[in-house]
């Protein structure tokens, strides 16, 4: 098991392969401050080499995700002048790349204020479920401001037309309409559907290989980046290498043998 | 106020901070002609330094968006040879990517014809509001000829899957389908519902800061050019001179003080 | 009329400018053997040049379109080594390239199991049918291995956003949902409604004249890799000459003489 750091921003508990990370500072809506930051980085640098913990849940304290970014951190700044403004707000994009790219499948679990960088948490989630009375919006520009480092990944999650609309008008929307936007892939109507669905998301996980699911994560990251005939000569030469290794020679065995895997056991 | 140029083709009328523009060739259902181009291209010039205008409503006089490329200018280049049809096509691939680009939110109300040519100048709009009513279709390849200029954007709207069966079966479809597609924002199921809907963005519009939505938006088209981690490090960069800046000096300051930021009185 | 190869593994059958190509491995819900892959790679090369084969239609024999890779090949490669692996998997990475580039229209026809190959290659058709009873999902992460070659054309056809779900969970889904997700344009409740839509389709395909509709399918593709300003630089030229062409002569003198084009007689 991951040895985890100390945080005073974040709850952590880990269970049968999978570690809750909750943000809680209810008093301000979880909003992100410059230390969330720093200790949602770290745990993600912790667990990033450990193949026990297969997925990570990201949820929210007190009936909301996370209202955005943190107002006295932001008042902090200002003291300090431009600089510390913009250390402040590349370093929560750094948290966006690094839970991006994290081998483990994140799951965000939504509910109340999924706002500003709430907003941008959740679509670098892997699977995203959401109360439908959760409140969606990017309100920055509304504020004088700009979704900076959260435009970048909500064009990547929803398409440049959506995102638009959105991050030019600050309207608010619900989960209902986040389904409908390809923000979230389900919304749930009430608490206990939200604990159905993350329950059964996570037994699905556990039928795939823990390797494999890394290996396939990060393939799906690089089309991204990669042209497509050179990534898929180093996917082909991945593909041998997981057939042969140990995952692909389990899998197989146990599909002939119409047993489960090890893993999914 | 902006000083406009003199128009043919278009109506142009300046309300509270909005340039509403009137596609005006109803004979011909507001089909696209060089002159036409070229004028909305002289707009768009006209009030790109001019924060003073916030918005852009682009529609078409007579119950009609724009039927596509004019019949005549295409008889005329005919005449003239291979360079001037390839001309008149790259200008208006050209007014594509200037409307794109403009500053200003740009707002499409779409009814009776969007087909060709003015399919694709609905696929440039930030916010798309469509009549249920509307007809909207590629036409090209059943004449013979492509949609040349239009494809791209049409890709970059609503995805290579759509605009594939889209293009390669020229077939038409309506608002509700349009709004299925993530071509539009909104469908509306009569007239009245239409200006309400353009009354509600319109508001949402001036909620938000003039220059925080430019910047924003410029942001949003870079995705498309610029790889993630300069783009991150620029944006960073406009976060902290947004904060420091007028805009966010009162859009914060208004917060605080449970009052409208002045953009918005 | 092409010249076809011969071939064991699929039915081939010319009418009317369409190509029905049955993949036939029914005992094995027709899984996708190297020797079906080379066979699909030649039929494609051999239509290739072939502007009277318009569209090509693709499904599977008996109540399946594709279950995925063959299990018997597998365990052949196994015998080899790994790259005797990464070659197989390799060349069905070039399938999904050259069915994706066809000049054809490529029309896929779903029904049963759509799984792992076989929903690669659904995810390379220009117009995609499916019956809603059919079962779709990428079943290898649950079988220790990856979706190597398929899930870069997943990502092009539904986006990122739900590929990294289905990937990394192995989830199945109906044709409803497929139609939900973006991969499929049609998911019809019965197998006459699919008879249907295909004839309507296949309908609409010969309105559009076939060396437009491979020009431009061409140019949809390019949008993937080539910058904007080239790519409708290029648009033009194409243009151009498509209009004066023997396709865009026809195609205007027809729309002007109020007849059908030759192509679409």
């Amino acid at each position: 098991m991951a040895e985890l750091p100390n945080c005073q921003t974040l709850l952590l508990e880990q269970v049968e392969g999978v570690l809750y990370v909750t943000l809680n500072r209810p008093d301000s809506r979880n909003a992100m401050s410059l230390a969330m930051v720093e200790e949602l980085r770290a745990v993600l640098r912790a667990v990033r080499g450990d193949q026990a913990v297969r997925a990570l849940v990201l949820r929210g304290a007190e009936g909301h995700f996370c209202a955005g970014g943190d107002i006295k951190d932001m008042a902090g700044a200002r003291a300090k002048g431009g600089d510390a403004y913009r250390e402040l707000n590349r370093a929560f994009g750094s948290l966006l790349e690094e839970a991006q790219y994290a081998p483990q499948v994140l799951v965000a679990v939504l509910e109340g204020a999924v706002l500003g960088g709430g907003f941008g948490l959740a679509c670098v989630s892997d699977i995203a479920i959401t109360h439908q009375g959760a409140k969606f919006g990017l309100p920055e520009t509304s504020l004088g401001i700009l979704p900076a480092q959260i435009a970048p990944f909500v064009v990547k999650r929803i398409g440049l037309t959506q995102t638009r609309r959105l991050a030019l008008t600050a309207a608010r929307f619900d989960g209902a309409e986040a389904l409908r936007l390809g923000l979230v892939h389900f919304s749930e109507a009430d608490d206990q559907a939200v604990v159905d669905r993350l329950a059964e998301c996570l037994q699905q996980i556990r039928q795939c290989a823990p390797g494999a699911n890394a290996a396939t994560k990060a393939l799906l990251l690089a089309t991204e980046t990669e042209n497509l005939g050179s990534l898929l000569d180093h996917a082909a030469g991945q593909f041998a290498e997981a057939v042969l290794g140990g995952e692909g020679m389990e899998g197989t065995m146990a599909f002939v043998q119409k047993r489960k895997p090890k893993w999914a056991e």
